[in-house]
């Protein structure tokens, strides 16, 4: 689960606009394929790439701390050794030895799972993208807090559902919001097919699922009858070192979990997978047939020889540390340098503040007028899908050193505290409209 | 493109079975997901793969003349010197080096294409699925060769497109038959989305498009508006050396290609690509983005260093010798134990024959009998949507040895004189009824 860094091709940009006003397709294309367009996130990386701007944007891994020269050994020797397994096609279901192995990741969460459950796929997106195929039939409604996932969102349109945002506050989905979301959806006759949650270091929100609150919420799908699907690739990245215990530990039946290798080892490898019970998990393996044949072989089996040959929980408490220094450096650059009216998260993990501006700044509109003052983040109104979050704005510190976060940061207050004297100056702006429910952020809540 | 070898699961079967029927989340699934059951060539596998089995069933390359240790070098090599990029998400599109490649790939077959107009793929599976899914609407019919590859069957069904098959002679899809099926189309108010076509070395049938009809199918094909898929992953392996001219380099604008590097270099790296006009490229590389994000970025990379640092066409010219040797050796056992009454097809490169039986024997209904003489094939019935295919069978001669081939066509011989000894004692077993239009397979047209 990550938005990633798409290759710059700017200059292509309005060749590509031009051309779709003149797609000579446009009338053969599937319904899904019509309101298709690029995320707000994908057209940003063209510019924030550039190296002078410091990037807050992006939610790539920090890689520096791999052990490349004995991973390398390992990779050689398994490309000389076992190639003619790596090199060739595989199950849709996934490695068997990876599989097992997967369940004693997962068991550091508290989950019980059996090897059969769990089918790998090519990252954790595929997974979300084959739940969603399985799942959803246009205008069937996908619960998910507000904001969430971009990825997932993108997914979600894909096949037509529609998304309603369930609030969330300092501890995580709030429960009495999920029991009016579910009202109300009820109401318009209109069919739930599941929550989509990002319990533990939320990406965009920086917030982790209060304990207490999680038999609760589970407890309100299940009277429900909705299923609950847990996006968990942060799980093992907080800061104090000890994991939260899944959603899936606390309802076998009634979760699917999604998992990634993309955050604690390596994301180019693409090798994710989705533990779900056993009649789902039969329709992920057909599913992911038509999709791809099979995930990668030699990635598969990297892995796996990663995991029996390297301390990959030592490295895992590496990240850690790595990702607690950039997230100090933020929010000590935070204190000192934002402009008063500013409110931000304070992750325990995972990779991501989400900072709220004060009223009359528009964080899309601004976007432009920051990366002329070389610093990238992105607007929150890509993590909604109904025109929220023009107030806020996710910041990453998983990518750039500390120096370069207290640097960006401080372009960033600089951009700010322009942006609010122009709106002191020249009125606030008019906000835009906002379709669809109102769905409070973290810090508006 | 390729049937894969899923791992041997069979106890696993009868559960899955049960589960099915007990499935508690039924009432939820999706429409596409409601008649999802697994192929005719997946069940196979799990018997096919038992050592003793002579499988002429699956379509794994052979991999053992691949220069593992120097590959092997090459990929340590990336790891330790590139790791940080190797193991770092991509782009959606693809890695720029790797997709100019490419097009020097494709230039063989007389292509001439931008590098921005490819997009790589997990695979060309991955490719097929995300056409179909840009294009297809439930209902929308896809027209295909009678038979025609299981994967894009399965790809065409997970989205509710209807396929019609046109039928093929010795020298590939009828022009004639083509237009007919277009007319039926049209009459019955449905609407063609696409036709998809195996022009080289076809799978299953072994039978390659004649140079002279090209132009016409593709007529044809713009005359009624209908855009042509091309699915070329045998192209390169034809066994006299010299590759067809692509129906793409024919008509640039109507022909979206299927690529692959499966069977010219290795399936488990799953590395494909799509060839498309540039507003159709545009909606890939979004739909990329749902579906994995990216594809492996390790993996395009390894591709693209075995394509610089190897001699890979020659390569291919060692694939091609090793094919042909084993099409050989199943020619002459055909040619020497056949009963009298059955077809094949001579394929001039690719991997498969397709077998046709005497009028009477039922090829799915004989298959355990063939399995308890140890060899196996696919039923030609997987190969078709509208149940036609019972008397033929798809052959493949590309992963077991010349000695192997011989005794399993031997075997297979056995099976069938005994078969038809009983249609000679017992009468013909009654046809089962066959829904849709009967497309003729290329040796009973």
């Amino acid at each position: 689960m990550s938005d990633q860094g798409s290759q710059p091709d700017q200059p292509e940009q309005s060749l590509d606009k031009a051309a779709r006003n003149l797609d000579a397709y446009r009338a053969r294309y599937a319904e899904r394929t019509a309101g298709m367009t690029a995320s707000e996130i994908r057209a940003l990386f063209a510019v924030a790439s550039r190296p002078e701007v410091v990037s807050l944007a992006g939610g790539m891994p920090n890689l520096a701390a791999l052990p490349l020269d004995s991973l390398a050994t390992e990779v050689a020797r398994l490309v000389s050794e076992d190639g003619q397994v790596a090199l060739q096609y595989g199950s849709a279901h996934g490695v068997p030895e990876l599989r097992e192995q997967i369940c004693e990741v997962m068991a550091l969460e508290g989950i019980s799972a059996h090897p059969d459950d769990v089918v790998v796929t090519a990252g954790s997106q595929m997974g979300l993208d084959m739940v969603t195929r399985i799942f959803c039939d246009p205008g069937d409604v996908i619960l998910a807090e507000g904001p969430s996932y971009v990825g997932a969102l993108g997914s979600f349109g894909a096949y037509q559902a529609e998304v309603v945002h369930v609030a969330m506050d300092d501890d995580g989905l709030q429960p009495e919001a999920l029991r009016q979301a579910i009202d109300e959806v009820g109401k318009q006759g209109k069919r739930i097919k599941f929550l989509y949650t990002i319990p533990n270091f939320h990406n965009p929100g920086g917030i982790t699922l209060a304990v207490n609150r999680r038999a609760e919420i589970l407890e309100i799908c299940r009277q429900a009858d909705i299923l609950v699907v847990e996006d968990n690739p942060y799980g093992l990245l907080g800061f104090d070192g000890k994991p939260y215990p899944a959603l899936r530990s606390m309802d076998p039946d009634n979760v699917v979990y999604l998992g990634s290798f993309s955050k604690t080892f390596a994301s180019g490898l693409r090798v994710g997978w989705v533990l779900a019970p056993l009649a789902i998990r039969e329709k992920l393996v057909l599913t992911a047939e038509s999709a791809t044949l099979c995930p990668p072989t030699l990635n598969q089996m990297i892995v796996s020889r990663y995991l029996s040959t390297h301390d990959w929980q030592g490295q895992i408490k590496i990240f850690q540390e790595q990702y607690r220094e950039r997230r100090d450096a933020m929010m000590a650059a935070l204190e000192q340098y934002m402009p008063a009216g500013c409110t931000w998260t304070k992750p325990e993990g995972g990779f991501f503040v989400w900072l709220t501006v004060p009223e009359g700044v528009d964080t899309k509109a601004m976007l432009p007028r920051a990366v002329t003052q070389r610093v990238a983040y992105v607007s929150g109104t890509g993590f909604y899908r109904d025109g929220f979050g023009s107030r806020q704005m996710r910041l990453s510190y998983c990518y750039p050193t500390p120096e370069r976060i207290r640097e960006g940061v401080r372009r960033l207050a600089n951009t700010l505290s322009e942006e609010m004297e122009l709106v002191r100056t020249f009125g606030t702006v008019p906000p835009r409209s906002v379709p669809g429910p109102q769905a409070p952020s973290p810090d508006t809540a």
